[in-house]
Protein backbone atom coordinates (compact mmCIF):
# COMPACT_ATOMS: atom_id res chain seq x y z
CA UNK A 1 0.00 0.00 0.00
CA UNK A 2 0.56 3.57 0.09
CA UNK A 3 -0.84 6.84 -0.12
CA UNK A 4 -2.01 7.79 -3.82
CA UNK A 5 -1.98 11.84 -2.16
CA UNK A 6 2.04 11.68 -2.34
CA UNK A 7 3.69 13.55 -5.33
CA UNK A 8 5.47 11.18 -8.10
CA UNK A 9 8.70 11.93 -8.52
CA UNK A 10 11.15 9.89 -11.06
CA UNK A 11 14.44 9.43 -9.84
CA UNK A 12 17.45 6.56 -10.91
CA UNK A 13 18.23 4.04 -8.57
CA UNK A 14 21.71 3.29 -7.53
CA UNK A 15 23.81 0.00 -9.72
CA UNK A 16 24.27 -2.70 -7.28
CA UNK A 17 27.13 -4.19 -8.43
CA UNK A 18 26.22 -8.02 -10.08
CA UNK A 19 29.61 -9.30 -8.81
CA UNK A 20 27.45 -10.07 -5.26
CA UNK A 21 25.17 -12.22 -6.83
CA UNK A 22 24.84 -15.55 -4.76
CA UNK A 23 24.44 -15.10 -0.88
CA UNK A 24 23.86 -17.68 2.03
CA UNK A 25 21.91 -17.63 4.95
CA UNK A 26 21.75 -20.18 8.13
CA UNK A 27 18.68 -22.45 6.34
CA UNK A 28 21.32 -23.67 3.63
CA UNK A 29 19.36 -22.11 0.73
CA UNK A 30 21.91 -20.91 -1.72
CA UNK A 31 20.40 -18.04 -3.90
CA UNK A 32 21.20 -18.97 -7.48
CA UNK A 33 19.02 -15.80 -9.25
CA UNK A 34 20.61 -12.72 -10.15
CA UNK A 35 19.41 -9.87 -8.96
CA UNK A 36 17.68 -7.14 -10.52
CA UNK A 37 19.05 -3.81 -10.84
CA UNK A 38 18.43 -0.54 -12.55
CA UNK A 39 20.10 -1.07 -16.32
CA UNK A 40 21.53 -4.32 -16.11
CA UNK A 41 21.90 -6.15 -19.06
CA UNK A 42 19.62 -8.34 -21.00
CA UNK A 43 18.90 -9.95 -24.63
CA UNK A 44 19.83 -7.20 -26.89
CA UNK A 45 16.62 -5.84 -28.50
CA UNK A 46 13.87 -6.91 -25.79
CA UNK A 47 13.05 -4.08 -23.27
CA UNK A 48 15.44 -3.26 -20.60
CA UNK A 49 14.97 -3.25 -17.48
CA UNK A 50 14.43 -0.03 -15.58
CA UNK A 51 13.57 0.20 -12.02
CA UNK A 52 13.21 3.69 -10.58
CA UNK A 53 12.00 5.31 -7.31
CA UNK A 54 8.31 6.08 -7.58
CA UNK A 55 7.62 7.19 -3.55
CA UNK A 56 10.82 7.80 -1.67
CA UNK A 57 11.14 8.60 2.03
CA UNK A 58 14.51 9.92 0.99
CA UNK A 59 12.30 12.74 -0.82
CA UNK A 60 9.91 12.84 2.21
CA UNK A 61 6.99 10.84 0.74
CA UNK A 62 5.44 8.29 3.45
CA UNK A 63 7.21 5.37 1.60
CA UNK A 64 9.47 3.16 -0.86
CA UNK A 65 7.64 1.89 -3.71
CA UNK A 66 9.38 1.30 -7.10
CA UNK A 67 8.29 1.30 -10.73
CA UNK A 68 9.54 -1.83 -12.11
CA UNK A 69 9.79 -2.18 -16.13
CA UNK A 70 11.12 -5.22 -17.33
CA UNK A 71 10.63 -8.19 -19.86
CA UNK A 72 9.39 -11.48 -19.64
CA UNK A 73 12.77 -13.18 -20.13
CA UNK A 74 15.19 -10.20 -17.85
CA UNK A 75 17.85 -11.46 -15.30
CA UNK A 76 16.77 -15.13 -14.04
CA UNK A 77 13.16 -16.35 -15.49
CA UNK A 78 11.31 -19.45 -17.41
CA UNK A 79 10.75 -20.48 -20.57
CA UNK A 80 7.41 -21.74 -21.34
CA UNK A 81 6.77 -23.64 -24.85
CA UNK A 82 4.82 -20.47 -25.97
CA UNK A 83 8.20 -18.54 -25.84
CA UNK A 84 8.59 -20.23 -29.03
CA UNK A 85 5.57 -22.42 -30.53
CA UNK A 86 2.32 -20.58 -31.16
CA UNK A 87 0.31 -23.29 -29.76
CA UNK A 88 2.37 -23.77 -26.79
CA UNK A 89 2.03 -24.27 -23.22
CA UNK A 90 2.49 -20.99 -21.15
CA UNK A 91 3.60 -20.58 -17.57
CA UNK A 92 -0.36 -20.99 -16.54
CA UNK A 93 0.55 -24.51 -17.55
CA UNK A 94 3.70 -25.25 -15.25
CA UNK A 95 3.42 -28.50 -13.34
CA UNK A 96 4.76 -27.85 -9.95
CA UNK A 97 7.59 -31.19 -10.43
CA UNK A 98 9.48 -29.40 -12.95
CA UNK A 99 10.46 -26.77 -10.43
CA UNK A 100 10.25 -28.14 -7.04
CA UNK A 101 12.32 -31.60 -6.16
CA UNK A 102 15.98 -32.69 -6.62
CA UNK A 103 17.88 -31.37 -9.28
CA UNK A 104 21.96 -31.78 -10.20
CA UNK A 105 24.44 -29.34 -10.54
CA UNK A 106 26.77 -30.06 -13.66
CA UNK A 107 29.95 -28.17 -14.54
CA UNK A 108 30.53 -28.04 -18.41
CA UNK A 109 33.96 -27.40 -19.20
CA UNK A 110 33.78 -26.47 -22.99
CA UNK A 111 34.37 -22.80 -23.57
CA UNK A 112 32.07 -22.78 -26.35
CA UNK A 113 29.04 -25.13 -25.93
CA UNK A 114 27.27 -27.83 -24.27
CA UNK A 115 27.73 -30.56 -26.26
CA UNK A 116 26.64 -34.29 -26.29
CA UNK A 117 30.46 -35.54 -25.70
CA UNK A 118 30.46 -33.73 -22.34
CA UNK A 119 26.43 -34.75 -21.59
CA UNK A 120 26.95 -39.08 -22.25
CA UNK A 121 29.64 -38.92 -19.35
CA UNK A 122 27.03 -37.60 -16.73
CA UNK A 123 24.60 -40.55 -16.71
CA UNK A 124 21.72 -38.84 -17.20
CA UNK A 125 18.46 -40.11 -16.09
CA UNK A 126 14.92 -39.84 -17.20
CA UNK A 127 12.98 -37.30 -15.39
CA UNK A 128 16.22 -35.42 -14.12
CA UNK A 129 16.44 -31.77 -13.26
CA UNK A 130 19.50 -30.69 -14.47
CA UNK A 131 21.50 -26.75 -13.94
CA UNK A 132 24.39 -26.75 -16.00
CA UNK A 133 27.34 -24.56 -14.85
CA UNK A 134 29.44 -23.32 -17.20
CA UNK A 135 32.11 -20.67 -17.77
CA UNK A 136 29.17 -17.99 -17.94
CA UNK A 137 28.47 -18.11 -14.00
CA UNK A 138 32.09 -16.67 -13.42
CA UNK A 139 32.52 -14.88 -16.76
CA UNK A 140 29.32 -13.43 -18.47
CA UNK A 141 27.42 -11.82 -15.41
CA UNK A 142 30.48 -9.55 -14.52
CA UNK A 143 31.07 -7.98 -17.60
CA UNK A 144 29.52 -4.45 -18.26
CA UNK A 145 27.77 -5.31 -21.48
CA UNK A 146 25.41 -8.51 -22.37
CA UNK A 147 28.14 -11.39 -23.87
CA UNK A 148 27.42 -12.86 -26.99
CA UNK A 149 29.90 -15.30 -26.96
CA UNK A 150 28.26 -17.09 -23.52
CA UNK A 151 28.26 -20.93 -23.27
CA UNK A 152 25.16 -22.42 -25.04
CA UNK A 153 23.37 -25.80 -25.51
CA UNK A 154 24.03 -26.84 -29.15
CA UNK A 155 21.47 -28.27 -30.57
CA UNK A 156 22.67 -31.92 -30.89
CA UNK A 157 22.81 -31.67 -27.02
CA UNK A 158 19.44 -30.27 -27.25
CA UNK A 159 18.34 -33.22 -28.82
CA UNK A 160 20.15 -35.61 -26.67
CA UNK A 161 18.52 -34.08 -23.50
CA UNK A 162 15.14 -34.63 -24.66
CA UNK A 163 15.84 -38.28 -26.18
CA UNK A 164 17.51 -38.80 -22.02
CA UNK A 165 13.79 -37.54 -20.89
CA UNK A 166 15.05 -34.75 -18.46
CA UNK A 167 12.37 -32.96 -17.04
CA UNK A 168 14.42 -29.40 -16.54
CA UNK A 169 17.04 -27.59 -17.71
CA UNK A 170 18.55 -24.58 -15.93
CA UNK A 171 21.61 -22.76 -17.71
CA UNK A 172 23.63 -19.66 -16.41
CA UNK A 173 23.05 -17.23 -18.69
CA UNK A 174 19.85 -15.80 -20.55
CA UNK A 175 19.48 -18.07 -23.17
CA UNK A 176 19.90 -22.18 -23.48
CA UNK A 177 20.32 -21.64 -27.46
CA UNK A 178 23.65 -19.21 -28.57
CA UNK A 179 23.45 -15.78 -29.43
CA UNK A 180 25.19 -16.88 -33.36
CA UNK A 181 24.34 -20.15 -32.96
CA UNK A 182 21.04 -22.15 -32.53
CA UNK A 183 19.53 -19.80 -31.11
CA UNK A 184 15.99 -20.53 -32.50
CA UNK A 185 16.89 -24.34 -32.80
CA UNK A 186 17.90 -25.31 -29.18
CA UNK A 187 14.75 -23.35 -28.27
CA UNK A 188 12.56 -25.51 -30.24
CA UNK A 189 13.52 -28.66 -29.65
CA UNK A 190 13.36 -28.23 -26.03
CA UNK A 191 10.48 -26.72 -25.75
CA UNK A 192 8.70 -28.68 -28.00
CA UNK A 193 9.29 -31.50 -25.91
CA UNK A 194 7.93 -29.41 -23.15
CA UNK A 195 11.63 -29.67 -21.23
CA UNK A 196 10.92 -26.73 -18.85
CA UNK A 197 13.47 -23.74 -19.12
CA UNK A 198 15.20 -21.95 -16.41
CA UNK A 199 17.74 -19.15 -17.42
CA UNK A 200 19.26 -16.65 -16.56
CA UNK A 201 20.78 -18.42 -12.98
CA UNK A 202 24.58 -17.83 -11.67
CA UNK A 203 25.80 -21.08 -10.21
CA UNK A 204 29.57 -19.52 -9.26
CA UNK A 205 29.17 -20.46 -5.40
CA UNK A 206 27.29 -24.07 -6.64
CA UNK A 207 29.59 -26.83 -6.31
CA UNK A 208 28.61 -29.74 -8.81
CA UNK A 209 26.42 -32.63 -7.03
CA UNK A 210 22.56 -33.00 -6.12
CA UNK A 211 20.25 -30.31 -4.69
CA UNK A 212 17.17 -29.56 -3.82
CA UNK A 213 15.46 -27.02 -6.08
CA UNK A 214 12.79 -24.40 -5.65
CA UNK A 215 12.44 -22.37 -8.54
CA UNK A 216 9.23 -19.93 -8.51
CA UNK A 217 8.31 -17.30 -11.41
CA UNK A 218 5.48 -14.90 -10.96
CA UNK A 219 2.30 -15.94 -11.94
CA UNK A 220 2.25 -14.05 -15.42
CA UNK A 221 -1.20 -14.71 -17.01
CA UNK A 222 -0.31 -16.95 -20.13
CA UNK A 223 2.89 -15.85 -19.56
CA UNK A 224 5.79 -16.66 -22.64
CA UNK A 225 7.86 -16.53 -19.85
CA UNK A 226 8.38 -15.44 -16.53
CA UNK A 227 10.89 -13.48 -13.81
CA UNK A 228 11.80 -16.50 -11.58
CA UNK A 229 13.64 -16.57 -7.88
CA UNK A 230 15.90 -20.04 -7.58
CA UNK A 231 17.00 -21.21 -4.69
CA UNK A 232 19.31 -24.63 -4.12
CA UNK A 233 20.21 -26.40 -0.97
CA UNK A 234 22.76 -29.16 -0.83
CA UNK A 235 21.35 -32.64 -0.29
CA UNK B 1 16.63 -15.31 -25.80
CA UNK B 2 14.75 -13.85 -29.03
CA UNK B 3 16.50 -12.56 -32.28
CA UNK B 4 17.04 -8.91 -31.58
CA UNK B 5 16.56 -8.23 -35.77
CA UNK B 6 12.69 -8.93 -35.22
CA UNK B 7 10.36 -5.88 -35.48
CA UNK B 8 8.90 -3.81 -32.19
CA UNK B 9 5.51 -3.46 -32.16
CA UNK B 10 3.79 -2.82 -29.48
CA UNK B 11 0.26 -4.77 -28.75
CA UNK B 12 -2.52 -4.85 -26.20
CA UNK B 13 -3.04 -8.54 -24.31
CA UNK B 14 -6.49 -9.53 -23.87
CA UNK B 15 -7.65 -9.56 -19.87
CA UNK B 16 -7.71 -13.07 -17.94
CA UNK B 17 -10.46 -12.89 -15.62
CA UNK B 18 -9.66 -12.26 -12.16
CA UNK B 19 -12.13 -15.17 -10.69
CA UNK B 20 -9.68 -18.35 -11.97
CA UNK B 21 -7.09 -17.42 -9.60
CA UNK B 22 -6.68 -20.77 -7.52
CA UNK B 23 -5.31 -23.63 -9.25
CA UNK B 24 -4.28 -27.16 -8.20
CA UNK B 25 -1.88 -30.20 -9.59
CA UNK B 26 -1.50 -33.76 -8.34
CA UNK B 27 1.86 -32.45 -6.45
CA UNK B 28 -0.76 -30.88 -2.98
CA UNK B 29 0.31 -27.36 -3.99
CA UNK B 30 -1.90 -24.86 -4.24
CA UNK B 31 -1.22 -21.37 -5.93
CA UNK B 32 -2.47 -18.44 -3.39
CA UNK B 33 -0.69 -16.31 -5.72
CA UNK B 34 -3.16 -13.61 -8.04
CA UNK B 35 -2.12 -13.73 -12.15
CA UNK B 36 -0.64 -10.99 -13.61
CA UNK B 37 -2.63 -9.31 -15.75
CA UNK B 38 -2.54 -6.64 -18.26
CA UNK B 39 -4.95 -3.43 -16.68
CA UNK B 40 -5.21 -5.31 -13.33
CA UNK B 41 -6.22 -3.36 -10.64
CA UNK B 42 -3.54 -2.06 -7.97
CA UNK B 43 -3.00 0.57 -5.13
CA UNK B 44 -4.16 4.01 -6.36
CA UNK B 45 -1.57 5.93 -7.31
CA UNK B 46 1.36 3.41 -7.70
CA UNK B 47 2.20 2.47 -11.46
CA UNK B 48 -0.24 0.62 -12.98
CA UNK B 49 0.19 -3.06 -14.18
CA UNK B 50 0.51 -3.00 -18.01
CA UNK B 51 1.30 -6.11 -19.74
CA UNK B 52 2.17 -6.03 -23.96
CA UNK B 53 3.47 -8.36 -26.64
CA UNK B 54 6.65 -6.78 -27.68
CA UNK B 55 7.42 -9.92 -29.76
CA UNK B 56 4.94 -12.46 -31.12
CA UNK B 57 4.35 -15.54 -33.39
CA UNK B 58 0.92 -13.98 -34.06
CA UNK B 59 2.60 -10.69 -35.69
CA UNK B 60 5.01 -13.20 -37.27
CA UNK B 61 8.31 -12.53 -35.09
CA UNK B 62 9.96 -16.14 -33.91
CA UNK B 63 9.31 -15.92 -30.55
CA UNK B 64 6.80 -14.75 -28.02
CA UNK B 65 8.33 -11.42 -25.96
CA UNK B 66 6.36 -10.17 -23.37
CA UNK B 67 6.68 -5.85 -22.12
CA UNK B 68 6.03 -6.21 -18.22
CA UNK B 69 5.40 -2.92 -16.00
CA UNK B 70 4.12 -2.82 -12.78
CA UNK B 71 5.21 -1.82 -9.26
CA UNK B 72 6.97 -3.65 -6.18
CA UNK B 73 3.68 -3.72 -4.48
CA UNK B 74 1.33 -4.77 -7.59
CA UNK B 75 -0.49 -7.99 -6.99
CA UNK B 76 0.89 -11.08 -4.61
CA UNK B 77 4.23 -9.42 -3.21
CA UNK B 78 6.39 -8.97 -0.05
CA UNK B 79 7.38 -5.32 1.46
CA UNK B 80 10.49 -5.12 3.70
CA UNK B 81 10.67 -2.88 6.42
CA UNK B 82 12.37 -0.03 4.15
CA UNK B 83 8.74 0.51 2.36
CA UNK B 84 7.97 2.58 5.35
CA UNK B 85 11.11 2.69 7.51
CA UNK B 86 14.09 4.84 5.57
CA UNK B 87 16.66 2.76 7.37
CA UNK B 88 14.87 -0.36 7.35
CA UNK B 89 16.24 -3.93 5.77
CA UNK B 90 15.49 -3.95 1.98
CA UNK B 91 14.14 -7.65 0.16
CA UNK B 92 18.06 -8.28 -0.22
CA UNK B 93 17.93 -8.89 3.94
CA UNK B 94 15.14 -11.49 3.68
CA UNK B 95 15.29 -14.54 5.70
CA UNK B 96 14.27 -17.88 4.19
CA UNK B 97 12.92 -18.84 7.16
CA UNK B 98 10.25 -16.13 6.73
CA UNK B 99 9.07 -17.39 3.49
CA UNK B 100 9.53 -21.29 3.77
CA UNK B 101 8.28 -23.45 6.50
CA UNK B 102 5.16 -24.06 8.25
CA UNK B 103 2.02 -21.52 8.26
CA UNK B 104 -1.19 -21.38 9.61
CA UNK B 105 -4.22 -19.98 7.72
CA UNK B 106 -6.76 -18.67 9.77
CA UNK B 107 -10.07 -17.23 8.58
CA UNK B 108 -11.37 -13.88 9.80
CA UNK B 109 -15.27 -13.47 10.16
CA UNK B 110 -14.74 -9.69 11.17
CA UNK B 111 -16.25 -7.56 7.54
CA UNK B 112 -14.09 -4.44 8.23
CA UNK B 113 -11.12 -5.20 9.98
CA UNK B 114 -8.92 -7.62 12.06
CA UNK B 115 -9.47 -6.96 15.76
CA UNK B 116 -7.01 -8.12 18.32
CA UNK B 117 -10.75 -9.90 19.77
CA UNK B 118 -10.68 -12.35 16.93
CA UNK B 119 -6.76 -13.13 17.03
CA UNK B 120 -7.00 -13.73 20.86
CA UNK B 121 -8.76 -16.81 20.34
CA UNK B 122 -6.10 -18.53 17.70
CA UNK B 123 -3.05 -18.76 20.47
CA UNK B 124 -1.14 -17.93 18.31
CA UNK B 125 2.98 -19.28 18.36
CA UNK B 126 5.58 -16.55 18.84
CA UNK B 127 7.63 -17.34 15.33
CA UNK B 128 4.20 -18.25 13.54
CA UNK B 129 3.57 -17.28 10.15
CA UNK B 130 0.14 -16.38 9.64
CA UNK B 131 -2.14 -16.44 6.29
CA UNK B 132 -5.40 -14.12 6.95
CA UNK B 133 -8.19 -15.40 5.41
CA UNK B 134 -10.57 -12.60 5.36
CA UNK B 135 -14.20 -12.06 3.08
CA UNK B 136 -11.43 -10.03 0.83
CA UNK B 137 -10.19 -13.54 -1.05
CA UNK B 138 -14.02 -14.01 -1.76
CA UNK B 139 -14.91 -10.24 -2.30
CA UNK B 140 -12.21 -7.76 -3.52
CA UNK B 141 -10.22 -9.59 -6.08
CA UNK B 142 -13.34 -10.36 -8.12
CA UNK B 143 -14.05 -6.76 -8.43
CA UNK B 144 -13.47 -4.62 -12.04
CA UNK B 145 -12.19 -1.81 -9.66
CA UNK B 146 -10.01 -1.39 -6.79
CA UNK B 147 -11.64 -2.27 -3.55
CA UNK B 148 -11.44 0.47 -0.72
CA UNK B 149 -13.72 -1.25 1.60
CA UNK B 150 -10.93 -4.26 2.02
CA UNK B 151 -10.40 -5.85 5.38
CA UNK B 152 -7.33 -4.59 7.19
CA UNK B 153 -5.25 -5.54 9.95
CA UNK B 154 -5.93 -3.16 12.75
CA UNK B 155 -2.86 -0.70 14.59
CA UNK B 156 -4.15 -2.60 17.65
CA UNK B 157 -4.17 -6.19 16.22
CA UNK B 158 -0.63 -5.29 14.44
CA UNK B 159 0.40 -4.37 18.49
CA UNK B 160 -0.79 -8.01 19.28
CA UNK B 161 0.72 -9.71 16.37
CA UNK B 162 4.00 -7.99 17.32
CA UNK B 163 3.39 -9.06 20.66
CA UNK B 164 2.75 -12.35 20.11
CA UNK B 165 6.14 -12.94 18.18
CA UNK B 166 4.56 -13.86 14.49
CA UNK B 167 7.27 -13.94 11.71
CA UNK B 168 5.32 -13.66 9.21
CA UNK B 169 1.64 -12.19 8.42
CA UNK B 170 -0.14 -12.56 4.79
CA UNK B 171 -2.72 -10.75 3.85
CA UNK B 172 -5.51 -11.09 1.08
CA UNK B 173 -5.44 -7.79 -0.45
CA UNK B 174 -3.21 -5.19 -1.20
CA UNK B 175 -2.10 -3.89 2.17
CA UNK B 176 -1.89 -4.96 5.69
CA UNK B 177 -3.40 -1.40 6.92
CA UNK B 178 -6.72 -0.22 5.46
CA UNK B 179 -7.19 2.20 2.62
CA UNK B 180 -8.81 4.68 5.00
CA UNK B 181 -7.63 3.90 8.35
CA UNK B 182 -4.56 2.39 9.91
CA UNK B 183 -2.80 2.34 6.59
CA UNK B 184 0.53 3.66 7.88
CA UNK B 185 0.39 2.76 11.31
CA UNK B 186 0.10 -0.94 10.72
CA UNK B 187 2.52 -1.05 8.46
CA UNK B 188 5.49 0.56 10.87
CA UNK B 189 4.15 -1.30 13.60
CA UNK B 190 4.45 -4.92 11.67
CA UNK B 191 7.74 -3.15 9.80
CA UNK B 192 9.42 -2.03 12.75
CA UNK B 193 9.57 -5.22 14.04
CA UNK B 194 10.78 -7.07 11.44
CA UNK B 195 7.97 -9.16 10.89
CA UNK B 196 7.73 -10.12 7.46
CA UNK B 197 4.63 -9.11 5.05
CA UNK B 198 3.26 -10.87 2.02
CA UNK B 199 0.06 -9.36 0.19
CA UNK B 200 -2.09 -9.92 -1.90
CA UNK B 201 -2.72 -13.09 -1.90
CA UNK B 202 -6.28 -15.17 -2.53
CA UNK B 203 -6.92 -17.45 -0.52
CA UNK B 204 -10.65 -18.50 -1.87
CA UNK B 205 -9.55 -22.23 -2.19
CA UNK B 206 -7.75 -22.89 1.27
CA UNK B 207 -9.28 -24.11 4.33
CA UNK B 208 -8.02 -22.84 7.52
CA UNK B 209 -5.42 -25.21 8.97
CA UNK B 210 -2.06 -26.15 8.89
CA UNK B 211 0.18 -26.04 5.76
CA UNK B 212 3.72 -26.14 4.34
CA UNK B 213 4.54 -22.30 2.84
CA UNK B 214 6.60 -21.36 0.06
CA UNK B 215 6.51 -17.87 -1.13
CA UNK B 216 9.87 -16.24 -3.39
CA UNK B 217 9.97 -12.77 -4.14
CA UNK B 218 11.97 -11.90 -6.82
CA UNK B 219 15.64 -10.37 -6.31
CA UNK B 220 14.77 -6.69 -6.70
CA UNK B 221 17.99 -5.57 -5.77
CA UNK B 222 17.70 -2.80 -2.14
CA UNK B 223 13.96 -3.99 -2.96
CA UNK B 224 11.02 -1.96 -0.61
CA UNK B 225 9.10 -4.75 -1.55
CA UNK B 226 8.93 -7.69 -4.99
CA UNK B 227 6.24 -9.28 -6.71
CA UNK B 228 6.10 -12.85 -5.51
CA UNK B 229 4.88 -16.44 -6.20
CA UNK B 230 3.58 -17.93 -2.96
CA UNK B 231 2.34 -21.48 -2.69
CA UNK B 232 0.55 -23.47 -0.04
CA UNK B 233 -0.02 -27.50 0.81
CA UNK B 234 -2.33 -28.86 3.78
CA UNK B 235 0.07 -30.34 6.16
Amino acid sequence: MCADSVKNRQSSRSRVSQKKVVQKDGSGWLDVSVPFVNGMHGWPGNPPTVITMHLGTAKRDVCNVSAVNLNSHAGTHMDSPFHFLAEGKTMDDLPWDAVIGRARVVEIRDKKAIRPAELKKLKLQRGERVLFKTQNSMKSWRKAEFDRDFVYIAQEAARFLVDCGIRTVGVDYFSVGGFYKDGIETHHILLGSEVWIIEGLNLSAAKPGEYDLICLPIRLAKGDGAPARCLIRPV
